[in-house]
């Protein structure tokens, strides 16, 4: 095994330890090089790609709306850039997710997500999307897969009914080989502890407006928190501020108030 | 002529009008496609790419240190997602100022810059810069040449003589052709004052922290301000924060109290 071949093992090894506690993994999601080194350099032990940030900065709408070639891209010059490891959002593996987990692990990035509703309103099928979980740690055994339901995320299914089938779906996909299960889209404390109570394996929530604190979710049973396109929107965020200053006032204020510096920025590209 | 080559000269018309007046040429500078549309939709008449902020976002220090091609791919990016003119950072041109010129307007690009210190400490030689804006000029008859000199930015020469040295040398690449002269790194109003006053051409003045606004910007007869890269670090800052507060206190104030939406930014990408 060359050098570079244990340098990959040995990452998702450690992405995949961090899954296993004491503490909880809190992991930024990076959608260029910039944002993922300031990320590794405020001291984080691995970080995710955000698809919907990727998809916006090159100008897509997201849901697979990029191709993969062009998010494989990006994947890449984040990992060549960083020395942690790196998990991958590669939406619903964009038709073939056995080949673009290939194709992840070959970008440098140890983990991927997988989603069960790429179309927005429908989940896929169970048995399908275990098969494609199976497939995956077929096709990359090393592969730390984390496997998402998008019921709550999408609104599918009846209310009433959407934690039960979470449940039942996120332990199916944790019997098919998942290392870890995501459920975007569950927000209070008293369901997320409901959901870490019944399932077998490491959860992963996303952080948004309201959501508990790191320390709240550690309380309540959950292995990981993710940030999605947050970060990514809070930058457009300031972008627009900024942009309506400068029309309206004339001034730059909110682009010179706690900028980094350039000098400091380019020590980061050394 | 086919409809793209008018619409290219119809771009590059507009974006040399607005160098004329009345109202100064406000003129952000973007470095992907989302930051190119959040200040297209805030109403600007023409943006400008940020070498530095694209660099940076691609992993590179500032410099000439990524590639034309890279360089090139994300202008193009962005002059397809865009109805505005844009005008492209091309730092010194990358070696052939001519051929680099062909592929900003090949990609879409109606503007580009020129500066006359890639090495950072060290001018070009005076009569090479005016051959490379002629050469410019000759390659692409419509392209909106805006000439930058480094003295001032790169504290070139005795502080004593900067002023009089970029006096001559603006108006020489005016002479020779350049459609607009471009000084960074001069703040205050006096300077900035006495340079716009002994130029004979539109004057480029780089906004940063403590710069007069643009209505001091326009009385002082500056005739365009653009921003650089500070919109880009500005976004850097605010990720810092973000990951610092997750980091540290285990919440997401910073990402969450002024983001855009998740359905508002994909319907900017429609």
């Amino acid at each position: 095994m060359d050098t570079k071949a244990q340098n990959i093992d040995t990452k998702a090894q450690q992405l995949r330890s961090l899954h296993q506690g004491p503490a909880i993994l809190a992991l930024p999601n990076a959608w260029d090089v910039a944002s993922a080194r300031i990320f590794e350099n405020a001291g984080f032990a691995a970080i995710g790609t955000s698809s919907a940030g990727v998809a916006f900065s090159l100008g897509y709408q997201d849901g697979q709306n990029i191709s993969r070639d062009e998010m494989i891209a990006v994947i890449a010059r984040i990992t060549k850039a960083l020395k942690i490891p790196v998990t991958a959002d590669v939406e619903g593996g964009y038709g073939d997710p056995a080949e673009t987990a290939r194709r992840v692990w070959a970008a440098g990035a140890v983990g991927m997500n997988l989603e069960d509703s790429p179309g927005g309103q429908v989940l896929n099928d169970l048995d399908d999307q275990k098969a494609q979980i199976r497939a995956i740690r077929k096709a990359v055994p090393g592969m730390v897969i984390n496997a998402r339901t998008d019921i709550f995320l999408n609104s599918i299914g009846e209310e009433a009914a959407r934690t039960e089938a979470t449940i039942a779906r996120l332990n199916a996909f944790l019997d098919a080989g998942a290392d870890c299960v995501f459920a975007p889209g569950v927000r209070d404390l008293p369901a997320i502890t409901a959901l870490a109570q019944a399932i077998h394996g490491p959860l992963n929530i996303l952080a948004v407006v309201g959501s508990p604190s790191l320390a709240e979710m550690s309380a309540a049973g959950v292995r990981r928190v993710s940030l999605g396109s947050g970060p990514m929107r809070a930058t457009l965020g300031l972008i627009d501020r900024i942009a309506h200053e400068l029309k309206e006032t004339g001034t730059y204020k909110a682009m010179t108030e706690s900028a980094i510096l350039y000098s400091d920025v380019n020590k980061m590209f050394v």
